[in-house]
């Protein structure tokens, strides 16, 4: 496979992650559940600026993803850190935290975790979790 | 029960922590098994200063221990926070992503890491991870 | 994409899933492991009505799936709990148990189980674990 | 050791479990964390009757915390399933889900989690998750 | 502490863990649950000599109770390990896989493992799963 | 779907993983990160010959893959188990006791295992990890 063609690939599946993620939390938050809503709003309250900074709460989510192996969570979070400012460098010492603490079982999450963020350089590439225009569902 | 017997008991659980962890690191170290003690060393490397603090790299692996639900690993970690110099309000926003990410089932090891947080508060406690005038098994 | 293709593409999901989960049960069957082979029938007993009703045990199951984030497993027991006759609001409370206890890892899954259940709700879908005309492989 | 002694050894730890779990619940609570207490009380939320029953949603709450093998969350829902009027054969049928679903590394779990219900059948033991006169902390 | 009185430790330890498991073990049998029992037969069943000898398949045993992180489970198997022949050297050589499949989360339960070889290497130990005299539960 | 054109689609899969498996294999080393580069490389000496001959140290890395549920390791592991001469027979016995030690979650893992064993049994398929002709990227 060509360099370009990857390059597309990494794309369309970027794509894809975050249409399916918006249209679903989108469909979830419509219907009303209770528990559920208040969950997501929580969810978003976590990572809001305190006594930590958004980089350092944004550090743990993406911590705690790798290491329960969930690579929508992974690449919610990689997007984020870069959304915030995070270098790739530093990005890369919380892969190795996660590696360490989960062992070679988070191996497979880090190489598609390396993927995206190489595709999150690519140049032309959007670094945002929700696509360009959309209100975001939670 | 009263409370003074309340904190003798959290400070005899600190004391039994320290001291079957420093035991059995030394003797692991001993045995000189060639990718365990590589491990180790690996694990000690991974939470060094680099373009991210140590602060924040102590965060990674707290958060990573709430969710994974190992009470030793918390333990350690929260010592390890407060020895470095993590406010009381930094930790417990750690301790709320790891539940809000982790789930309710994060909630009985919630319970334990406070109570050590407070014990490591009472006046006379030592706040480290290794009982004073021992070397580090690895 | 126009919700006619997104029903199309949830469909074809449907139909791989049904069909890999079938032609492999029964591959298995016929490998006559017996450790393997009395596991699946067991599996198949566990959820049998006793003093518990079949309804409730499908529950058990779906909260189960939810918490250790297998979607197989979850697509399984939603299909199961629309045969034997849950309502779509009560399907929607287990989802609100399973994140609660499994917490925000639990949301990708969230987002397939329910978009899962939107194809089952559409028009013309057969709501069955197994193809129509189909011996189950276990 | 005689029969005695053990009921002895299990109505200690089933004291400590309530003792424990309602000091740190209230001294979380004192803490005053919006993350924290809001999925406290969310928490509290998710289990309580809507279309589902309070019956259904606990054995939802216990199947999920034998295959995640939390120890004080199966401990939790076994007494509430108790103080609701589950019988002990039902409570049986969701251990057995659970042991299918989560396989052998859910015995010792299952082990002490039919010591305690055995304990909390004897004689003279209070069926409540908490003590009797002490408000809940959430 | 002395030497050896962490001796006398370990062998409690070792003890009550040998008479828990099968005092459950015979509660669980006599409930005659049949999802229950069938599942604690069809474990035994596992490990049992095929085209793989049962040293083999306790190293699989050990291996998969090392990473899941259950501590009963990973005593039961080195117990086991050492019953029928395996060296110190080759249960190290396991705890080493586990160590790098699982990650630094391992380490508690390593701590305890090599512990309770110690234990079992101590002059004057029985190093079998059940008390002498004893039938099997299951 | 004709049987010859499902052998297509898994000799695809299969293609799929070991490029890709290389390719960020290679972009990982690439990147120079001390911690990971080591953790790979410690990873790969973890299951050569010692006490334990390879094969007994593949068995027990397909167990733990299994019973954590991951795909692409329990793939890696199976070629590997084929590739060093571990019959069907004794890959199934392994698959038998992953499923037992993990439960019916482990069943949607055990099916693609299976369908994954099939291909490599498929006349004119090259079973190794990596393609020919390729170097390592650790």
């Amino acid at each position: 496979m060509t360099e370009r063609s990857e390059g597309k690939q990494a794309q369309d599946r970027l794509q894809e992650f975050r249409e399916f993620r918006e249209r679903m939390n989108r469909r979830i938050f419509e219907q009303k559940d209770l528990v559920i809503n208040r969950f997501f709003a929580l969810d978003g309250q976590a990572y809001k600026p305190g006594a930590l900074d958004e980089k350092t709460k944004e550090v743990a989510g993406l911590s705690a993803s790798l290491v329960l192996r969930c690579d929508d969570c992974i690449a919610y979070h990689i997007i984020r850190c870069k959304e915030i400012g995070l270098s790739d460098q530093q990005i890369w010492e919380v892969l190795g935290v996660g590696l360490i603490v989960g062992g070679s079982i988070v191996i497979p999450h880090l190489r598609r975790a390396v993927d995206l963020l190489d595709e999150l350089n690519r140049p032309g590439t959007v670094v945002s979790v929700d696509p360009p225009g959309h209100d975001h569902g939670s």
